[in-house]
């Protein structure tokens, strides 16, 4: 580390800095599950009670959704101003039996803290706040810095999107920092290029009124668990393209530079392969792996359901199944506009003797593509060599923060996303974590930033 | 009822009746899930208790599965000997939350008993052990009786089928009573001449080692799910026929004389559409209703999953998922080749970055399909009518009783299969249930058979 006073505070409040980031992952801020709204709400409390403490000026900023903590200490005029987004929802922690430890008492085993959360997001929340905590503790000067952490980014940010408009004042900045996304390698950090959009929903089929004995109706009622299965299979072709009509519409074909840049990036992907266990052949033909996850739309089918699900057999025909839909677009896509396709493809083609509905629509918001030419884009550049003695990684990066787009334009700020996330973190899965190295590693880039703004 | 002193034992008795049949009821007598396998014993032993007590000579015998309860008691050699098959398992209580009251805790609502297996088939096989406990009351001279009561019929009676064959001697009757099967309308009994044989299985498809991120890994990764709706919807094709190679060889198209008694069974249809909510579309093209579900063989999915079950989203690519599949036969079709066919076709088809396994197979039965110029037909025709003063109804069936076949034949016994449930018995579903009446008209049509005969 270039700053050894920094480094040092950082050692000798470490043990505090995990308390509380223990006690930050203790909150079950799933936003998903409407269940779990009164934690949500604590969460952003005491989340703003800490950011209180530390000096800035808070609000808790209520939407139609879960609140947004909005912060803000005002700093030398003459230097760029800082957004900084993040997000203190987290994903269901889904299969629960899979977790070694409890997924909301957050544990460090083997210098990592698992927990749900403890990465995404709020882990990388966390070292941003740390790492200004430690600045503000040197008397070190600082430009003016905004925060604008909210509890709806898991769950499509309905609440910060229709509130975003009116904020326009308090979220002005220049530059718009995003500490929500990972690094090739843990030894190369990382600036993120590009995000996908994103759109979802559920799609329930109905068939009989209860579920009825297979012997005595199978073969002459059908089978809602057939059409789901037909519904489900009728969204790609036999080339894994998105069968929906039009879903393409609107995407450009990525330019020669472009697809050379992305499919460059030093991604082992041998070893990425490895980590997963299995090869990537999933997707479109006729694109590369890197293509494909940074600058080609996807959909997915992230749950399925219906019927017997216990050991064994049972010979039901049951009444309904389900699945759960998510899509991730490119450039070019209107999450609004691929929802409605989407929707009006299964309702269009629904068998007789079943009906479908499409519910819990949700579209998450539009794509990013950042410029490789950009001033902010040379300056991190910078501050990353002299940090960590490498040049970063560019990374058009597959999975989402829906709220970017909007949120550069209303704040006028240059979006600048580098993150320390890694695939072994696991994210959305069970046994989250986040390395003590990382959370470090996040907390010397945010003091070595702050400080060449 | 023609026998005044019987009638009057039954209303005499009926309370005590209620509590012994609530106690058979309350054990949880599940046998496709092994975490049931103690109340299985303890209901078998229960069972034999109960008819040692009413001077049966009993066995509990073993089998590689769950016991079989075997009684028997001498009577007029003359006289043609019955053996009645029945069951003691039953179907899984899921989805529970859908009961009105607790599964195995019987209770009697509006003249009905509400528990799993009320009707299927613990209610049916006690009006039998009742009706003989109420001519031994009276001293009415009886035929050889014997009772085999197995308790794996549910899931594939796995383990009565592998012992038959050397209880020959034990079985061996004239007449095979079983009382498991349903009327065509609460008035009308009915003789069941035909039932569907059986096979099944689980189909796991595995991807990721573990549950991925949507976004990081969408379009790259192949996503087990849409691996598990691909194999599904492939398994029909447009006409509703089932796909699998081979699966129909064998079986023939039924006779103009056949095809015209199976469709012309008094069923009202309009009525049991409106029952179970949903017109009967489903199956194969080119057949009537009641042919589909009588002589034509089916294959169902009966339950899917995988991946997020929760409220909301969660955007993952899961590590795996699953169908369960039964499949119900006709005459011609040899349920362990078939079976064979159903495995060779998936595993052969699965798509590169997946990896699939089919498990719990279960080669159930075959179909049964009886003489409609039988005596015993003409005897219990003659009892019906007399007793209830109305013709039966004859009814190709599509349920399975999987062992019937491999029964009529070690015990050499011609079957005589009247049962007195309804569809608003609900088997196999919520809240199934049984009327006090169905229970005493099974009562009386026992009594009059056994008097009879």
């Amino acid at each position: 580390m270039s700053d050894n006073k920094l480094r040092d505070y950082f050692n000798h409040e470490k043990e505090r800095f995990i308390g509380e980031w223990k006690k930050f992952l203790s909150f079950p801020s799933i936003s998903t599950d409407s269940s779990y709204a009164e934690a949500c709400g604590e969460c952003a409390n005491w989340l703003a009670d800490h950011l209180l403490k530390l000096g800035f000026q808070c609000e808790v900023l209520q939407t139609k959704g879960y609140p947004v903590v909005f912060a803000e200490r005002k700093g030398v005029v003459e230097r760029p101003s800082v957004l900084f987004y993040g997000h203190y929802d987290v994903q269901p922690p889904d299969p629960l039996e899979l977790w070694r430890s409890a997924p909301f008492e957050p544990e460090i085993r083997n210098g990592r803290m698992y927990a749900r959360g403890a990465q995404d997001n709020k882990g990388q929340v966390f070292y941003f706040i740390k790492a200004v905590e430690a600045l503000l503790a040197h008397n070190i000067e600082l430009p003016t810095i905004k925060m604008l952490i909210e509890g709806e980014e898991e769950s499509g940010s309905e609440g910060i999107t229709a509130e975003l408009p009116g904020w326009s004042e308090r979220v002005t900045a220049d530059i718009l920092m995003v500490c929500d996304t990972g690094m090739i390698d843990a030894s190369v950090p990382t600036i993120t290029m590009g995000l996908r959009g994103m759109a979802g929903c559920e799609v329930r089929v109905h068939g009989p009124s209860y579920d009825l004995h297979s012997g005595v109706f199978g073969g002459i009622v059908a089978n809602p668990l057939h059409e789901v299965a037909r519904i489900a299979a009728s969204l790609h072709d036999e080339s894994g393209k998105v069968a929906v009509p039009g879903f393409y519409d609107g995407v450009e074909v990525p330019s020669m530079d472009l697809s050379k840049r992305v499919s460059e990036a030093p991604i082992d992907i041998e070893r990425l392969q490895e980590t997963v266990g299995v090869p990537f052949v999933g997707g479109e033909k006729g694109f590369g792996v890197l293509e494909r996850r940074g600058l080609r739309p996807t959909l997915e089918i992230n749950g399925i359901g219906g019927g017997y699900q216990g050991a064994g057999g049972k010979t039901v025909i049951p009444s309904s199944g389900f699945m759960k839909i998510s899509m991730r677009l490119v450039k070019g896509q209107d999450p609004q506009r691929v929802l409605s396709l989407l929707e009006s493809f299964i309702v269009g083609s629904v068998s007789e003797g079943c009906r479908v509905e499409v519910i819990e629509k949700n579209a998450g918001g539009e794509a990013l593509l950042l410029s490789v030419d950009s001033d902010i884009l040379k300056t991190a550049s910078r501050v990353i060599l002299d940090e960590f003695n490498v040049e970063p990684a560019l990374l058009w990066e597959g999975a989402s923060i829906p709220i970017i787009p909007l949120l550069e334009q209303v704040s006028g700020a240059a979006p600048l996303l580098i993150g320390f996330g890694l695939e072994e973190d696991a994210i959305h899965a069970p046994n989250e974590s986040f390395s003590i190295k990382q959370f470090e590693d996040g907390f010397r880039y945010v003091t070595a930033l702050l400080q060449r703004l």
